[in-house]
């Protein structure tokens, strides 16, 4: 089942004329700074912003929220900062889905918390590597798709942010990393039989290194293996089960009817997704 | 479906007594040099003992093996170290469960490899914590569950090893611990989940802790979460899927549908379950 289409869209300029978006004052100077065509002006950054805080503008005062990784997700977090110590938000508590996210909010003063202490979240935000038409998600390159997982699946709301470059017909379509971390223990054992579930999608499962060349360890002190599929998985949901119950997979980046609304910002505008 | 009734029953004195039974003679020692009532002199290490070495006689020369960890999988160790250093075994390869398991095999002159290296192994012997009526077991109570589920997993023959105190009616009727390997991150909020799972039964989930007091970390540095049920768990197929499901939980102590046969040493002699 695909997706309900678009339901909201406008064009970044007119929005940023719009009046009482008080929140988009930042985004709208950004918007205004580019000249003309601003269609052709806009960077991915300006997009991964633009979609963020359009998110941020789902987050009310009083708010548990779990807060994502990567480089759009901190676009929504520096929001999430400016908004409180503007004083336009309060009595926020944030749970981090990695360590440095931990220590992005902390630095910008968002109180935080663990799921131990706020076990139910109201709103999640995060971006995603790819995004199919069914709203199922591929994440986790960044390498914190553990404790992303964690925390969206115990938010009652989880809004996804990503530029319009992460669109997929089907996950594993990029031709880019799909992580799926596993114990440090064999871990060659699991990359060949990780390899093997995805014959029929010509599978290359490649051991993630660090920028020495040395493995890479995730904050849950395992390792990633990235697979790489020729052609996009055929069937996610039956290839997340398999995949889970390979013993010593800790966890995969196929984030299924997980999101609740994906919030898609392209050259030509803002566009939100919801099942 | 219950597993087939006792397939051979032997008193362990005839036993001692019979011709050609050469591996046997450490045992028929051991067993000779009780006083009668041969029953009731034996220990419970006896028993393990007993159980260990008789699953030993399926070991053939040439054989990778899967080597257990625990008090009985040790004496099946010892065993094998025994028969390879009588020159009665050769060409064996030993695929450690556990850094204990790798130590003591290491001691013993076993030649050792990982599941890397031996992705198939031909037989496995390990103990286990609890064994029902059909078969399926509780193991982990060492600790070594994950890495002791992905080698048996494995292995083509999966042979257990316990003596008659192990056998349950039904899972976690032992009311002692089954336990569950998860990340480190936000482990309380896994606990009560895990605790919720089985209002039915009756359970309690407890962080495991080592002898200084501190939370007991896995070899693969996670923790452990026990689970206590007040009675035996209604579905443990379900159960073990439902635990899985959970995002951070590494692994559960249910080995479900593994094991080829069952050892069991009693006071009255020893008998095989097999499926």
């Amino acid at each position: 089942m695909a997706a309900a289409a678009v339901s909201v869209r406008f064009h970044p300029v007119a929005a940023a004329g719009r009046a009482g978006a008080s929140r988009r004052n930042r985004l709208s100077s950004v918007i205004r700074a580019q000249s003309a065509p601003v269609a052709a002006a806009l960077t991915q950054d300006d997009l991964k912003r633009l979609a963020a805080v359009r998110a941020v503008e789902q987050v009310q005062s009083g708010m548990v929220l779990g807060l994502g990784t990567g480089s759009t997700a901190a676009f929504a977090v520096a929001e999430i900062g400016a908004l409180l110590s503007s004083g336009k938000l309060s009595n926020i508590v944030g749970v981090p889905t990695s360590k440095r996210t931990f220590e992005q909010a902390q630095s910008l003063g968002i109180p935080l918390s663990t799921l131990d202490d706020h076990p139910r979240i109201d709103l999640a935000i995060d971006g995603a590597d790819e995004v199919d038409p069914d709203l199922n998600l591929v994440k986790g390159r960044g390498g914190a798709l553990l404790r992303e997982k964690m925390v969206e699946a115990a938010s009652d709301k989880f809004i996804v942010v990503v530029d319009e470059t992460k669109l997929v017909t089907g996950l594993g379509g990029s031709g880019l990393a799909m992580p799926v971390e596993v114990v440090q223990f064999c871990w060659k054992y699991n990359q060949v039989r990780l390899q093997d579930l995805f014959n029929e999608e010509g599978c290359e499962a490649k051991l993630r290194l660090d920028e020495n060349g040395k493995p890479y360890v995730t904050d849950n002190s395992n390792y990633i293996v990235d697979l790489y599929f020729k052609t996009p998985i055929k069937d996610a949901l039956a290839a997340g089960k398999e995949i889970s119950v390979l013993e010593g997979v800790v966890e995969h980046g196929l984030f299924l009817n997980m999101a609740s609304s994906v919030i898609i910002a392209g050259t030509d505008g803002v566009s939100v997704k919801t099942k």
